[in-house]
């Protein structure tokens, strides 16, 4: 044992060997802490360069025709889709933490974006533009907000099993809402009896040419994203190579259509097209901020933060582990709300970092955010020299593209994975699915979210409390039910297993009284905080309470085996002064002494 | 110590000694569960019956002016208070569990029917007094669906300081909406900013006979409470005499300035008065149930459920300890459901457990419910005999004993003790006494509970997390920053000091990031569970999500420590087949293995 003793570092105060990772905030100057740009700007070298461009102009591809179909899904004319992925990416690039998180609209954002500013303004309108400049602004603001506080703690609220249940949801709505492009009809709504029952009820305007398009282009999609892979790479094909080429499926889709409208001359048979997109750079917009309009946008901008935020955090922190990277979640809300706002400026709409542009930017070897940078003028490039291409494009084809992207959303097995592991996560999920299906992405997430809390509250509301008794032959105390220990008819020991606070505080004076009140021979009450991690001020009160009501019928309250930090919060009180008994550090010592005294 | 075990019990499934305390809940068929009167009927013989009925005089006397105080303070016609004290106190009696609990209108249920029913009509109509009953009505079903549900753990969400708070703010408006009668002019409001402008403005109406009684009646009370009590005493008064003499001295107070009014016709000088109340048993009466009347009345009849259960419950409990007794929280809900419902159908409006009225029947001798009985038998008669000595009682008097009693309520010193023993405490208490005052009750109680909620999920989002070395020559592991330890730099134990769920899940992943990223040397990571009582399903994909991350980094994560049922929930789960890493029963075990490997 000495032996080996002698080759371990004896600490006091936590100090371990120094070592230097790649990647750590740390070492940050104060300027680079708020513009990470300063900290791999320095670095930046030719090899570094190549990298991000080869990511960047792959990235490009795969961008356009998502940013087209995601500006179509959130009810916006396209070039908006592509406006939101220019500056938003530049402004990321300064200000934010991951290497690769390649920031833009995403489908789950469009989704709330759609069904925020659709409340406020008729879609096609002037109104609903700038509505959609307004709720970017709006987001980015409270992200900034957010991070200047350093609140990014507050996104937890969104427990996982919530954000998988929505995601869920939102992916069946999403798909939902394009249907109506595949069968070329005009439907309406943003829950899906109504999108449902709006289909149904235009099933008469349905034009079969469009219908014949969107649904080549599904299946066409769906057998790139499930067949092509697999069969390329059977052939031999690098493991890069496949995926890029499964990437760009949406590219060809987009491409044989557009050619067949023109060639075929399909607009003139109803199908309707994308049409003239301005060739220009990203204008200069201003957000409407009017009282009223900021006031029905509020709560919305607020939600989409969040989610934005959270799915981007999950993303770049994914990504960042595998390199032993770390990003900082406090900045990361500071560079999501610099994208909003960019966006907000330059005609373009709320925007996250998404999942599947980051994961094909990551794997396309981007090194430096200065990819993103790359990518963004690849984009502007496209913006005003590639436009009028995208005169014949059918929106059934990019309805097509967000259906096959968001139905990889979909999993339901979240809700086979809660049941097995826990009732009350199921319960979050279920009825997170259901509000969202069946009363909106608002109402869904909100629910979710004060459900998870309310059934965390419920669960520490009568904490799991054992009466423990000594081992015997050993100083260990277990659960009387549990084991065959010793126990003494007038020492009562009681083990919380829970913080105490207000929510429990009444349940303690409850629990203690009807055990004591069940053994009319006890003499002596402990209560073992090994594991109360907390007392607040209802907790200490129901303590106080407790304490006064033992004392009238002649019984003792002890505490034992208190944590420091508990225990320094205790001296601040009058609990020690007027307790009934006395504090021992170990429940073997509290044993001792009052057993049989 | 093998003679001291042999006198000790061995126990195995925590049977103890049985013995039988005067009352348990768990003795009773289930019919007496929902009938406690079934239970203490049984027994009840001539010496409970004369301790009740003695009991029974003196709370009547004193209930008389009380019920009509509060009748005034909620804005309706004095006989709507006594009316609240007698089908509520013979419905608890039958369905209550405490045996000392009163039942009638208290002063803060009073101002919070003031204020919710002041919202939906015009005070003095009959309207108002019909949205009385309906509040009633609706806050009864509330506490009779939470009983039948088992939810009374629901009433927890009032945390210690948010009602001392709450109590005290409230005592404050009551003090003040009090204040127009004392001065004869007609003011509203329900805030305190509100309120005293009303009163400032309409300063020209002061009748000065008004304010002569006003300020003597308050005068009179005020020596009663804090000069005449000390008095009788040191004359040698038993304290019970000293104790039903103070709480006479609103009667005589009620006594001699009707007197006066009626000697000297001050009614014909502007003073206010009583006047014509009716003599007869409460009526029957209806509810209004308008589906625009019960949506307007919904929360606020949920908030005076919710307030007014957990002042009676505190009552009802801390009476109950007294002679070690206990009552049923999810009957309580059931027997003061029924009185409110009671209320609704009698003329009253909504009620509950008094502090006041119950401690001096409980002071007074009553054994059981059969003396609410008797109250409820005594104020009748009044009611139907004693209603014309009233006539001239001016309400100035009453507005005395109202200020009178609340300002005993307002108790600032809970701002000091949670100051110095815990901030969010603190602000929590500081938020609901400053928003209850100056944006009313609703939203100042509604604040409180949101806040507590927020900051104890704040507390518990970034745990204390120790890194822990082992203490030479024992099994013991301390914080590192706390004690001189030995660790072993390829090993790195953290000790989390808190529930992992979905509010801190996040955390933990960041902060295993940051530890891991922070030496590089570290082969293995053992998060020691020991005051670990729950997992989530957020935590469990955390922590699945930290295994990863560690493998791909080549460093092993290991659990010790793990409780019982933390570790039935992780069977059901994937984490243990893919932990890369091993389960350890103690940190010791875990030590042993690991260092140096």
């Amino acid at each position: 044992m000495v032996g080996v003793l002698s080759d371990l570092t004896l600490t006091a105060g936590g100090l371990r060997a120094a070592c230097f990772p790649l990647f750590r905030m740390t070492d940050m100057t104060n300027l680079s802490r708020y513009f990470p740009i300063l900290d791999w700007g320095r670095t930046y070298d030719r090899t570094a360069l190549s990298n991000d461009l080869i990511a960047a102009v792959i990235v490009t591809i795969m961008l356009i025709p998502q940013s087209l179909a995601y500006a179509l899904l959130a009810g916006l004319p396209p070039e908006a889709g592509i406006y939101a992925s220019i500056a938003p990416i530049i402004l990321y690039a300064i200000f934010g933490t991951s290497r690769a998180l390649a920031v833009g609209p995403v489908a789950v954002v469009s989704l709330l974006t759609a069904s925020a500013i659709g409340q406020v303004a008729e879609q096609g309108t002037a109104g609903y533009a700038v509505a959609a400049l307004t709720l970017a602004f709006l987001s980015g603001g409270f992200l900034v907000l957010l991070g200047l506080l350093r609140l990014g703690f507050l996104a937890n609220f969104l427990s996982h099993p919530v954000i998988s249940g929505f995601i869920t949801a939102s992916g069946i709505l999403i798909a939902t809402s394009q249907l109506k492009h595949i069968l070329g009809v005009s439907a309406h709504g943003h829950t899906l009896p109504v999108m449902l029952g709006s289909i149904v009820e235009h099933l008469d305007q349905v034009n079969w040419t469009t219908v014949i398009i969107g649904l080549t282009a599904t299946g066409f999609l769906f057998w790139v994203r499930k067949g092509l892979k697999p069969l390329m790479k059977s052939l031999g094909a690098s493991p890069l190579l496949a995926d890029v080429t499964t990437k760009a499926g949406p590219v060809a889709a987009v491409v044989a259509t557009t050619v067949a409208v023109w060639l075929f001359g399909l607009d003139s048979a109803g199908v309707k097209i994308v049409g003239d997109v301005p060739q220009s750079l990203p204008p200069l917009t201003m957000p409407g901020l009017s009282p009223d309009l900021v006031q029905a946008l509020l709560i919305p901008a607020i939600l989409i933060s969040v989610i934005g935020f959270v799915e981007s955090v999950s993303v770049a922190q994914t990504l960042a582990a595998k390199k032993r990277q770390r990003i900082n979640p406090d900045q990361e809300l500071i560079g999501l709300g610099a994208a909003n706002i960019g966006a907000a400026f330059t005609g373009g709409y709320p925007v996250t970092g998404g999942f599947s542009r980051s994961v094909v930017n990551y794997d396309a070897g981007a090194e430096t955010p200065a990819a993103g940078a790359y990518t963004a003028v690849g984009l502007a490039i496209a913006a005003m020299a590639l436009t009028p291409l995208v005169y014949y494009l059918p929106n059934a084809t990019l309805a097509a593209t967000i259906i096959v992207a968001v139905l990889s959303l979909v999993d339901f097995s979240i809700l086979k994975k809660t049941w097995r592991y826990s009732k009350s996560d199921f319960t979050a999920v279920a009825a997170t699915i259901l509000l969202t299906l069946g009363m909106g992405v608002e109402i869904g997430v909100a629910s979710g979210v004060i459900l998870s809390v309310l059934l965390h509250l419920f669960k520490t509301s009568r904490p799991h409390v054992a009466e423990v008794g000594l081992v015997p032959g050993t100083q260990h105390f277990r659960n009387v039910n549990r084991h065959s220990v010793e126990t003494d008819p007038e020492v009562l020991t009681l083990r919380v297993d829970e913080s105490l606070y207000f929510i429990n505080a009444r349940f303690l004076e409850e629990m203690v009284q009807e055990r004591v009140a069940d053994g009319c021979a006890i003499k002596h009450v402990i209560l073992m905080f090994s594991a109360v991690n907390e007392v607040d001020f209802s907790a200490l009160e129901s303590l106080e309470a407790i304490n006064l009501r033992l004392k009238e019928m002649g019984v003792g309250l002890h505490l034992s085996e208190v944590k420091g930090p508990v225990m320094d919060r205790l001296r601040q009180s009058h609990l020690l002064d007027e307790l009934n008994g006395q504090i021992f550090l170990s429940q073997f010592d509290a044993w001792r002494a009052l057993q049989k005294q």
